[in-house]
């Protein structure tokens, strides 16, 4: 019997949000303008993902992720050259704001009677000037194409899209897959319709395993593209070898493999002949240095890499 | 044999985090300020709790809560004379930042170059200038107390620190308890050290009942403060009788009872002999009237009486 496919489980279970025709286009259009223009084209995705437990959703599973790596590598990425499909989660970081809340900005706002104007204290927030005018700039060219999600099934199918989208620009397209993703779900069958009633007792909760989406993306959606997932583990030691076997599985290019704690100063990227260790110094991190920058130096030297390798 | 401390319950089962002390001094401080200058105090809860599935935390679960409704009703206090103390999750809406996110801010900066200004263009936020004149003067005030909470433990130890430190004040103290607490977790003798592996195959989760916080609230550690407590549900036929049930068990002053689909336009508040349905017409929509306005100006004249048949 014919293993069940993951196309049709993803129709069957998962809803399609009515806007994913719309938005495939847009994409579509966004990675054909710019590969005419000489650039390649990364999706990233980023923050994680929403898994409802009630149809009418009042609880939910989430994913620790605030977005920050996403937000941060589509920089990096922007000015390696890359023009971005940022895929992520409705409020999570977003690139040029990351390191703004609301509350930062409003308390750096001054009132100018006289004129009244309202004014940046760039005293408060230093770097202003220089992020809004990079931000300006790729709005300008159009360089980044946010697309939200806040549900699983809103996710899946957007990631989907994405790939098929992309499958029109080949070897050129890269995926960054850095969001944190739900392992696992409770079908819309299994699903109370109301609130869940606490006066009820504890609750037993039943969850499916979510379809690995990295399975059809490599082998059928954007079989030409360069893709690189992440591996995030609390344990360490077990880190390393479900690295290589995702990538014995999956067949993809390369996987970014990280721990809970020490994320943010020390990955490893994993691909089929090498295994390179990125590790942030004391001295990087006093000169404002983040880890996103060598992980997208890595990894745009090996599409570049792979691209060359597969005009052949 | 008596029944199990809900206090006991909290010191054994949730993490105390470290800084609840220097907190709890900071809310004393607040109030005594505070009711000394004549004004009365509100705490405010908004949001929704995280509850981790494992102790290194990669998974949790969460309450559906934007902070809609905590952060504009905070604003609606203040204007009625009471002084905030805010306990809302981390990264939820804000009292007068509400409105924008960083996306918007950035949108509306401008760059004067030849000044090296940066000035928001007033176009594109119409409402900054009297939005930042009202946050100023509340900080200037000091008005305002936020506190953040994100995990489940977090919010029951500083509701806890909240309640004692204002029992100071008797019956000036309100409590307005809109956040989205979580019904169930997982006990931290229970929980898995390390993320949850999905080579296991499908998720059985078990999840304990979380003590009733509302009961001692009321009954140990703020017995003179008024009490409003929310219930959210998503079907409309069983909303009005457990708001009443809940009145009936917690002995508190009043139950804002709202259904999730019209929670912006329609609540019921009850209290133990009435009951008084709050409706937004469409007019009202037009002239950007919140419901969260006309909340807080019905639980303000019930605090209002409360005090004075306190004083007898």
């Amino acid at each position: 019997m014919a293993e069940p496919s993951i196309d049709g489980k993803l129709a069957e279970e998962f809803a399609v949000p009515s806007h994913v025709e719309e938005v495939k286009e847009s994409m579509t259009e966004f990675a054909q303008y710019h590969t005419s223009e000489g650039r390649r084209v990364v999706v990233i995705t980023s923050g994680g993902t929403k898994v409802p437990l009630e149809s009418r959703t009042v609880r939910f599973l989430d994913n620790f992720s605030s977005g920050r790596r996403g937000a941060s590598s589509a920089e990096y990425f922007i000015e390696a050259g890359y023009a971005v499909i940022f895929l992520h989660r409705h409020r999570s970081l977003y690139p040029y704001t990351r390191m703004f809340s609301t509350i930062n900005m409003l308390d750096a706002l001054q009132l100018k009677s006289e004129q009244g104007e309202v004014v940046v204290d760039q005293e408060v927030l230093p770097n202003i000037t220089k992020v809004l005018k990079r931000y300006q700039e790729v709005k300008e060219h159009r360089l980044l194409l946010p697309i939200e999600f806040s549900a699983l099934a809103e996710y899946l199918h957007l990631l989907k899209a994405a790939a098929q989208a992309l499958s029109t620009i080949g070897s050129k397209a890269m995926f960054y897959l850095a969001a944190a993703v739900s392992d696992f779900y409770i079908p819309a069958s299994e699903m109370p319709e109301h609130k869940i009633q606490s006066s009820n007792g504890p609750l037993q909760l039943s969850l499916n395993m979510v379809p690995k989406i990295l399975s059809p993306l490599v082998k059928d959606w954007a079989p030409q593209a360069f893709v690189t997932s992440f591996k995030l583990e609390t344990d360490a030691s077990i880190l390393l070898d479900k690295a290589k076997k995702a990538l014995d599985t999956y067949r993809h290019q390369a996987v970014v493999a990280n721990v809970l704690d020490s994320r943010r100063g020390y990955v490893v990227v994993v691909t089929r002949d090498t295994q390179v260790e990125l590790l942030l110094t004391d001295e990087d991190v006093k000169k404002d240095i983040e880890i996103e920058e060598m992980i997208v130096s890595n990894l745009t030297s090996a599409h570049c890499r792979f691209i060359d390798q597969n005009k052949v």
